[in-house]
């Protein structure tokens, strides 16, 4: 059965603007795209843009109630005061908060998250959602024991729920928390590889030297590798086209060379990286080299939160003020960059991130309704400039709708994961930032 | 007679954040802030922050349909399209565009625009809508005449919308369309002065040398000072406290300390300045020097909405990405650039920009039904963060709801004026843009 789904303006993202364009759905995949006189029309949707469903390539579902915590700290007192109210959730939790982070994904018109997972509760909750997710379990430590013990339990826990749309990956977390042996047990396991790298000046400082800031973090941390991050990594011939690296803000150009080199994926996370102080990533350069980049929200932790419209906007923000140029990141550049740039980022750029025929119909629609931009010149300036949740009608991934404006269940969501909050929220928290900043 | 409004958060700005706090209004000020227990409540806002009505410290309401226009075009290119696209509009059409910028700006919970008018257009509008408006007439040219010939004239048309509300105030355009003469003749006439100031560095350039990208369009400008805009004015004993300059993205620590010295107020608009290819004003070097500071949207042209929550967002992203520390513009700081550091930089701090006993009732109330920011630890990071128009419940000027949301005769307002843009869209602009570029 063919679903034929028309709006004011398709943008395939690999082929130019079709006005008054229509893709035909069949059997949860992109049978055709093109004019709506050509293919019919099922639902129209006037005064709207439908756009290939956004790709996050770096999130974490379970800090979805995190946002807010501890404003204008710098890391080391940041990480331990969420280390401090992590502690404070009860079993049980940590699905409520990443079904919410998920329901939240999809009402931003993302359709795939490659998520770093703590716990493995990404798996459950994009299930349940329909959310197209890699789950990297996240491991942690000097030695390869830690994939044994942690990730075995982890990957029981997760296996009913993969599929052909629930993926299982691995996270070694970062160079400053597994050591060498770590990350290459992470790699034999020849599963997709998400990784923190070269994300601020602080641990780039700590890794080169064992010296400064985190210094005093020393004795929770492996030995300090003597040099940065990605050319420990590189020594140790732990880089390769399956490692998705989170960040990279704090790189000179033999490590961009190197990434290219050894084909590592990169997730930029403006607003992380701006949020947190880290700086602003050098996106361009990365892409000329031959980077494989796409764009991650990261964690409401940092960003604060899963609205990727917010992400676009940023992006383009911090490129055109690095390069101190209007064109460095143009609004059709940075649409490129969340949908066929992360899903090329995550290896599925045969399946999403496009709308083209065989690939898999996961879409969004977003509303010009009363917005400024319409009537349409650019439409990619129009998703970009002036898109939000709140302008996000439809998401569907395998050609099912998984969110629908109005439709949607977010008040239980809500209530549940907002107990998760109000519990790690408690007065003694100010005491816990005096006592480590 | 008075009213009390309560909400769950009542940032006051120029004090803590009161918990189930409320506002006492008596003849359209405020008569006492305090708590609900204390004051009672006529109505009371749930899961939702009280706060001042923004102040947008630079506007141009007459460009609100204007959004999305060349993105990505040096600026020489950039005006020459939105010359020749204003050419096509209609008598009429000014008002209609000035009104919806009105209501987009009550919309986004700002109840003061420092409106830089082509047309005068903003005065109508803000005495219609009930936004408090200084009207800064523009006014382009090497000579004085210009003030006496175009500035009667727009006068004259606005005379009957000017009240205890509307103000009048001169905006010689800038140093690279005024020469000092008209400078000095808008300084005479003893109003409020807006003018934009170091916006980028190819004006700079053409300024100080002649040269540059700008040297093609020598013909249409004023002859080059041969030194910056700011020196100019400097010089010619141009600068006072009756000036609010927008952008000084461009300034060095001389500049600094001449608008400093002279008390000159700035209108940062970092979204504007990032999108324009213009790079990140020194944001925290001019407060540090004692420069009154605030926060403007500039027009749809450029930044590309009056949505004051993203420019928040955009001025705490590019404040940390420049500094690389992410204390270097709190959200709470962010909250005080615009309203109180808006109002003080129109000189009218004594009457906006607080809720305090005795200034004007100008406040809107946030919701944070849903917010990943509820409950809520840090009340301004909420709004900052978490808050868009969607979330404005409602808007009050001078104590009188002017936005409430669900309840705004948006249709008609947006169909006039996107009759407007329709016209302004032609297929021919591509030949214009390749003209100049």
């Amino acid at each position: 059965m063919t679903q034929v789904i028309s709006a004011e303006w398709v943008v395939p993202i690999d082929g130019e603007p079709i006005r008054d364009g229509a893709v035909a759905i069949e059997d949860g995949r992109i049978a055709a795209v093109g004019s709506r006189a050509e293919l019919g029309s099922d639902v129209h949707h006037a005064e709207a843009v439908l756009l290939p469903g956004f790709v996050n390539a770096h999130s974490h579902l379970e800090y979805a109630v995190y946002a807010g915590f501890g404003d204008g700290l710098s890391f080391g007192p940041w990480i331990l005061l969420h280390m401090e109210r992590k502690g404070r959730l009860r079993d049980g939790d940590g699905l409520e908060i990443a079904r919410l982070g998920a329901a939240q994904c999809l009402a931003s018109g993302i359709t795939t998250v490659a998520d770093c997972s703590f716990a493995g509760h990404t798996a459950a909750a994009a299930d349940e959602l329909g959310l197209r997710a890699i789950v990297y379990l996240e491991v942690f430590g000097a030695s390869a024991e830690q994939v044994d013990g942690r990730f075995r339990e982890a990957r029981a826990r997760i296996e009913p729920f993969l599929s052909d749309r629930v993926a299982l990956g691995i996270s070694p977390h970062a160079p400053y928390t597994c050591g060498p042996d770590l990350y290459a047990a992470c790699l034999e396991l020849g599963l997709p590889v998400a990784t923190h790298l070269a994300e601020s000046d602080e641990e780039d400082e700590w890794l080169r030297s064992g010296t400064g800031e985190w210094e005093r973090f020393a004795h929770l941390l492996p030995p300090a590798p003597g040099t940065s991050g990605i050319r420990m990594l590189a020594e140790h011939g732990l880089l390769g086209s399956s490692v998705l690296a989170a960040h990279c803000v704090t790189v000179d150009e033999e490590e961009i060379a190197l990434l290219a080199e050894h084909d590592v994926a990169v997730a930029h996370c403006p607003r992380s990286n701006a949020y947190l102080g880290c700086g602003i990533a050098p996106l361009r350069e990365l892409r000329d080299a031959g980077v494989r980049v796409g764009l991650g929200t990261d964690s409401p932790a940092s960003a604060p939160s899963f609205d990727l419209f917010d992400e676009l906007r940023a992006a383009v923000t911090v490129a055109r003020s690095r390069a101190r140029r209007p064109d460095a990141l143009l609004a059709r550049e940075a649409l490129e960059l969340a949908t066929l740039g992360s899903a090329a980022a995550l290896g599925l750029a045969d399946e999403i991130g496009s709308l083209a025929p065989g690939k898999r119909a996961d879409l969004c629609v977003v509303s010009l309704e009363g917005s400024p931009y319409f009537p349409v010149e650019d439409p990619a300036g129009a998703v970009v400039f002036g898109g939000s949740p709140e302008r996000v009608v439809t998401t569907l991934v395998d050609g099912e709708a998984r969110y629908e404006r109005g439709g949607f269940e977010w008040h239980e969501l809500q209530q549940k994961a907002g107990a998760a909050r109000s519990r790690m929220l408690r007065a003694t928290d100010s005491a816990v930032i005096a006592a480590v900043s």
